[in-house]
């Protein structure tokens, strides 16, 4: 058994109704004595449990970009933190000069994950507290003070999403869930798998069917590890098995996040999101998407507005199967990031604020936004 | 550039018109001289082209069980093999221990693979000729005869496949591609692969979307191995990205082979078949299943009624990516191998026969089988 699991089972007793399940363990924390952010690197898990420090706007966007952190709820909180590293930890020779390198700073930061709505959320709240500043030692506060309270805010938020994501399962359900969406996409709790995670911790059984979600594999990396944490029993599957379960009549809901939600109810999500949706939806399975409010683009009329960011061939190319290369030397690959989700296929929108049913424009009014 | 490349281009002046791509590299073929089989080991491609040699229908049952050779066509002509290999080399002392001994040895066969009514349907057609032998070297030769008649139709029979699949591809057609259907599946040309291939080589500008095929890549490793070969442009997508493509309007159709085809045209074929058909159904892309005739099952009234091979959980846990296991220690995983395409999903089934129209029960008829 690998060292990291003394660090994560935490005595369940000792858990506060709030969560803190990763309360000695942050997914990304800012460390006052250093000035710096410290996170876990989730490109190394479920094999070690490593982390990272960034001490800039550069070296947190170099961290988004590479995925060392990922999850839409916590890029919200890494990309204020981002901006709080570079004002606290460069010398600016009047306001001005700090809101002209802020800026830049925010550019960098907000093109790491161009479709990650929560980034740039998380970017602009803090940018926003900048406007009425005239002195640099009280900006400087006011950022940090701000990106903290976002990192905390999330907690409760996320906290408040489990519970409601979690009305909706049903003691001995099965249910397949898309990426991960666990306490390392956030601060702690997480959205969908939090809500998995809620409803198994009151008393619900639940058996979760990992999707194991090419390509970058973070549901069978991450959302199995944290599983294995919380001892809720599962099986990771590919994400292309999820039909034949689905066929089965044996699966009860399909959950998974967001990264983007338009005006209309779309919903842009990891890549493989629409195909799971369809083949529910043909199947008559409930599909539901957990996010926070903050997730929500209402400027956005529908889903196929948002540019779907295209990553790194080599991470469709890159596997080994037995030590050997699965790809010709050479083979060209595509490898888009996301997809879109049309509203038709979605049953339920949970939000911290509640819980939107279909027609989503309608119904979105109940929220009081 | 590895070794491999030498013998596999041939110059495309001197291919006959019937194919004979790999005609010095045979996919499986009989060796004469020593009484064996010698197949290329499709588990070491594309990073290596090595051959594996059977001299006993456990060894072929064996070969099929790991996947060296796999690919419903190809299957029917292992079979039929692996029954020659067990009546030649096996000393017998009456006919009726020859029939005996061969009993078992197709029993064995067939159960490799319980999924694939190919291999059945070559090992019973090899062991229906002995039913009136009386000889037990005339038996021998027979049942050698009728395995190499086999594997000799099946190029013929690929063949026509191509071509009338071909028939349905346009000049300038994206095409996404399920698993791996071409030459390496069968002894020459292939069924849905071989129709891509065709069409390219008569002149059509065609570009195919290879699905990898989780969870054993079956699309990177050999359909874009073969592609590489015949110079066809292709790009590796993962599986759950189709969608995606198929909503962008620029996929133009659909195409994989059948493991089994039942009586009212639903489609079992490699996992992720039926999700892939949904996809392209949803978005009006013409969906097409090419198979040779031996891969229908008219005693099946629907596809639910296959009883849907289970493969070990380590194809689906044990990728590596940058040197990192992928899973927890001791993650589970449930790792079905085929699912089902109800046949309202299906646009077209193309046989050597014919092309057949939806309604598959009443088209099925102008095939005159």
């Amino acid at each position: 058994m690998s060292f990291y699991i003394n660090h994560v089972k935490l005595n369940r007793k000792e858990r506060s109704p709030e969560g803190a399940f990763f309360s000695e363990m942050r997914t990304i924390e800012w460390l006052s004595e250093s000035n710096t952010v410290r996170m876990i690197d989730q490109r190394r898990l479920p094999a070690r449990l490593d982390h990272i420090t960034c001490s800039s706007a550069s070296e947190m966007a170099e961290a988004i970009r590479t995925m060392a952190i990922r999850g839409a709820p916590a890029l919200g909180v890494a990309g204020a933190f981002g901006i709080a590293l570079d004002a606290i930890n460069h010398e600016f020779s009047t306001i001005s000069d700090l809101k002209r390198k802020l800026k830049e700073s925010a550019d960098l930061l907000e093109k790491s994950r161009p479709t990650a709505i929560n980034l740039a959320w998380g970017v602009r709240r803090v940018m926003s507290v900048l406007e009425c500043q005239t002195s640099i030692s009280e900006a400087q506060q006011q950022i940090l003070s701000e990106a903290k309270a976002i990192a905390e805010e999330d907690v409760q938020t996320n906290f408040l999403l489990a519970k409601n994501g979690a009305s909706l399962i049903d003691d001995g359900d099965t249910i397949i869930h898309h990426c991960n969406t666990g306490a390392l996409a956030v601060v702690d709790w997480g959205t969908a798998l939090g809500a998995i995670r809620y409803a198994y911790e009151h008393g619900k059984r639940v058996h979760v069917l990992v999707d194991e979600t090419r390509p970058r594999l973070q549901g069978s990396r991450l959302t199995a590890w944290e599983l294995d944490q919380y001892h809720i029993p599962y099986d990771i599957i590919t994400d292309n098995a999820a039909g034949y379960f689905l066929q089965s009549g044996k699966v009860k809901k399909v959950f998974f996040g967001a990264d983007r939600v338009a005006a209309n109810g779309d919903v842009v999500n990891k890549i493989g999101t629409y195909m799971l949706s369809l083949a529910a939806h043909a199947n008559q399975v409930p599909v539901v998407c957990v996010f926070p409010i903050s997730t929500m683009d209402l400027s956005i009329d529908c889903g196929h507005q948002v540019s779907i960011e295209q990553r790194d061939p080599e991470e469709v190319l890159g596997l080994r199967y037995q030590g050997e290369a699965v790809a010709p030397e050479n083979a060209s690959a595509i490898n888009p990031a996301f997809d879109v989700t049309p509203n038709e296929l979605i049953s339920a929108w949970v939000t911290e604020r509640g819980i939107i049913r279909p027609p989503f424009t309608q119904n979105l009014t109940s929220l009081r936004l």
